[in-house]
């Protein structure tokens, strides 16, 4: 029997990429899907790219499905999850909601009350490359950040194997897209394009993310992460640059056979040997790494490219339902990147 | 003694640029500037572009400037242009509120009663290409429309020498700042990148001026204007492409020298051997024309390209002041195209 | 029995998008790929996105094939297929080499003597849309050029039932990536961003290939193109924009009715009630047609949006690879566009 | 009497940019102007944005100009500058021949033998904002490299009142006309659009620049850079986002302040209380620079915005010229960036 998938705001750029993802996967069928304004229409109405998919956006999830997708924004999609949760659906929740195990950190980051803070003990932080056991028996599984995905996946190995000071840089660049499907004036493209920016310098909510999940693997010191993400005019991608010290001393080699070794059953993670580019990922669900040991100034840089849209977002949401139903993880996701 | 300026809704792209081009001209000094809602502000907090340009944006022009520019809205601009209209100040529109000379096509061309139409017929079209001496003697510019400047310039010989049928097609392809500093979800970097589309295709409110125009140029027969505008993702730029049919025979030669000859006293029209690109005017004023001649199909297709901010707008307004003005048409004007 | 696949300078952009478009296919299998200057090089190494695709580029086709792919230019095409042609193999050629039917216009053309006019007969063009029964029976199948598939599928309806004068504007705006891997300098980045223009205004090469096309649903008269190509800068897509006088009146829902019922047996090609965008068609199969009545002018204007490396390149190949195996037209391109 | 100018390799992005610059200078006359393979057209003919210029190309400098630019490729520039050298003429050096003072690193960095080393010591590292009074007193400048521009104009203050560590991480961001007018593929639109990746991390030839200079500021300690620039889609500006770790407590009041103060006699450093945009740069020779200090972690992030072709350029060397002719140094830089 297939299995039966609800997506909630199917209408922003996550959620539409959710539906896009799945109308092709082999195993579930979309059977459900809500938008905010848009309820009544046909998502064809809203998304032209998505005509083929036969659905009415809906206020409500509706049929019981087998598996939800949230991609309310904050708070507001912990609110809905609450009202949904049971024993016998899973749950994936893109927004940020069950991201941060720390309550206070997360009302504080996010300025607001969190809706449901019972339920974040019951969550997994949605990273395959580092929770697969866990998220195959969870039911609420915390879909990652677009910026923590490759912040984590940079760094782990480095701090897990103590070879460099838990004191992070990272320096990352993103397409547009990652702002959401948002009507801003700062988002224009006679804004955007011939343009690029740094923001956030006083503090990106995704920089206690990062810095939980890497803390996980430091004995220790506390990991500090500065962390400046960069508008640059693409629409998809995220190019993320990873500074830290050397405490050890290691060879080129040495460090390409632990990032290898590190991610040996991670299919969507790459190791390269040369600094990989974000177009070799978009519309794919590859995390491309390249570490890169700089002797001479004893730094360890490290490259990371994703699509925000699919790795740092609705392809790992799709990998976690992947990994909670049990079937191949990549299954619907073999699509290869578009190129040129 | 130097002449002041005012710019009213200095916050829009048009304004800005205005103020822009102003701020290094010889003659002339900016001296109030007004913006709806950013009225308070230095100009500098609303375009860090225009930090060097020490001013403060007020609700109303103030210190009897002897030129003024508005580039309001239509309606809101014909209205303020009523208050502030005398026999000492020389007014230049941007908005469309005194292009259309037929008070019926101009109310429903923009669906709206006209808030002076008594000032209409004082007004003159402020195509200097054309109406140079008009403009010399007036109080009053309506600016050109940035799609009609390309359609006008490009087929006023043509209709004048009676060569083609008056029966037009303009193939008009824009940069996005032609739709305005504007905050609407489909003008988003991530909707225009790597994306293209025709719209207007049941009426564009240019259609009209460009017929209007073009009729002074025909005798008997009506000019019929098919228009269609597409969006092309870039900021700035308006490449045109113009159809019409042969009516008389006619060499690649003869057509050159036709054009030259009647803009041979317009120093902002260059006549090409070759498509122009829209990248050649980038930044400057120049509208740049390629007529060429397929005697297979009996058709002739005119090229036009032009900066839709500056030709297409500001700079023909300072254009038409430094005629009003009586000093030299180019004063202000001389800045090359910046490339690449 | 999986079907084995051969394809011919897989190293440009056609020859890549159909080594991508069949890693995924069901029913067939890449065995060898060939690529001019790359020979001995993993397909990876050149094209990073094709990372997963184990294979090595050879100097030659090995191991029989049962369908070949050529993305050779022209000349070279038509050379090598005469090599490898045999009653066994089924060729598809992406070059241009027997897409004219006249030996003499196609000599012309492309400059060159042709190098087998002997196999030109043998030949099928195809446009599925158009040609399916006759695809279905060959071995030889001349794939339709970019600019083409779009000025044909929106005219032909509009011949073949007279509506139109045979006289038609195609006004085509195309994405870069449709100059091919090329390395030369006007295709540069800082050459081509914010920057647009017209080509082939003295004779582009598609031009007769959609005239020989159109003129088969003509009676009489024979149809005239006046083709404009314009270069935007996009990497993918062309926005066709069409223009013919009308004949007959005709309303908007008739010809919508029209449009409807030509196309019903087509699945790729879809019937859209507002003009269509080129980011709906990104990365897939699509030919997304808006046909305009403009009853006032006489004039129909009709919109296509299509990707030119795909419906317009390697999509439509592989296209008619399964209409030639008797497999589903649909399979393996059943991919959506990417958006945003 | 008017001062005459000349420029060698008039052609190449850096080299028609100080045309274009120089065309509007009030003091200047450019007089004569060469290329390599472009030799005996107008330059209207290479860069049609430079039509208004009516100068032909030509194999060799004539004339006697008071002031040479030389945009020749590196030991291309040296050799010919040593051709031209005299106590008359002045010459500000675009390449990167004089910019190093160790001629071991030079020759290491370039990897070719420097074709007269003898005047490396009588040449002034272009840099306004540090060297203005040697500038003034020389005949022989090397203009500085469009990243050292930002990473060392950044840098400086913090190296010079020992507030760091003097081991910084440089992370630039560049748009492609910084590679030059180049035909390679890899620079081609289609594979620069929607795509950017890093380079240069075995070693970029900046690197040994930014060290030399910031060198200067360090009383006993080498100073060690690590410079990773990536490639973004865009044609013009260099985001530079600089990392170092406080070795003082200090305020972010207080490091405006010492900004502030630093650069108070350089007209085109301005100082931001917010991270700037490279827009707000493009066309004109600002370098914009926002501190930021970030308490918490302990660093100094200091983000840096300016174009590549003007301040990292044609316009610096304008301003050495200025300042080589004792006239004020914004002479013919007046202009404002060009936005959207």
């Amino acid at each position: 029997m297939t299995t039966k998938i609800g997506i909630i705001n199917v209408t922003g750029y996550a959620g539409s990429e959710i539906a896009r993802i799945l109308h092709n996967h082999p195993d579930v069928e979309i059977s459900s899907i809500t938008g905010r304004s848009s309820a009544g229409k046909k998502i064809g109405e809203v998304y032209p790219h998505l005509s083929d998919i036969n659905l009415n956006i809906s206020d409500e999830i509706s049929g019981d499905p087998d598996v939800i997708f949230s991609a309310l924004p904050h708070a507001a999609s912990a609110e809905k999850i609450q009202q949904l949760i049971n024993d016998k659906v899973k749950i994936i929740d893109i927004s940020a909601d069950f991201r941060l195990k720390n309550i206070d950190v997360w009302e504080s980051t996010y300025n607001i009350k969190h809706p449901c803070p019972e339920n974040i003990n019951k969550s997994i932080y949605g990273l395959p490359e580092i929770y697969k056991k866990e998220i195959k028996n969870t039911n609420l599984v915390a879909n990652p950040g677009c910026f923590p995905t490759g912040a984590i996946l940079a760094n782990a190995p480095l701090i897990k194997e103590k070879i460099v000071e838990p004191t992070i840089i990272n320096d990352s660049k993103t397409g547009i897209s990652g702002a959401g499907r948002t009507s801003k004036l700062e988002f224009g493209y006679s804004e955007i394009n011939e343009n690029s920016t740094a923001y956030g310098l006083s503090g990106h909510r995704h920089q206690p993310e990062i810095e939980q999940e890497l803390n996980n693997f430091s004995n220790k010191q506390k990991v500090k992460v500065t962390f400046v993400p960069h508008l640059i005019p693409m629409t998809r991608g995220i190019l993320g640059t990873n500074y830290s010290m050397l405490i050890k001393n290691i060879h080129q080699k040495e460090i390409m056979d632990l990032y290898r070794d590190f991610y040996r059953e991670s299919p969507f993670v790459k190791i390269s040997e040369v600094p990989p580019t974000t177009k070799q990922t978009w519309g794919n669900n590859n995390c491309i790494i390249y570490p890169h040991v700089n002797q001479q100034n004893g730094i360890v840089v490290v490259i990371t490219a994703l699509d925000n849209l699919v790795k740092g977002a609705a392809g790992a949401a799709v990998q976690n339902m992947n990994i909670m139903l049990n079937i191949p993880e990549e299954t619907g996701l073999e699509q290869l990147a578009i190129y040129p």
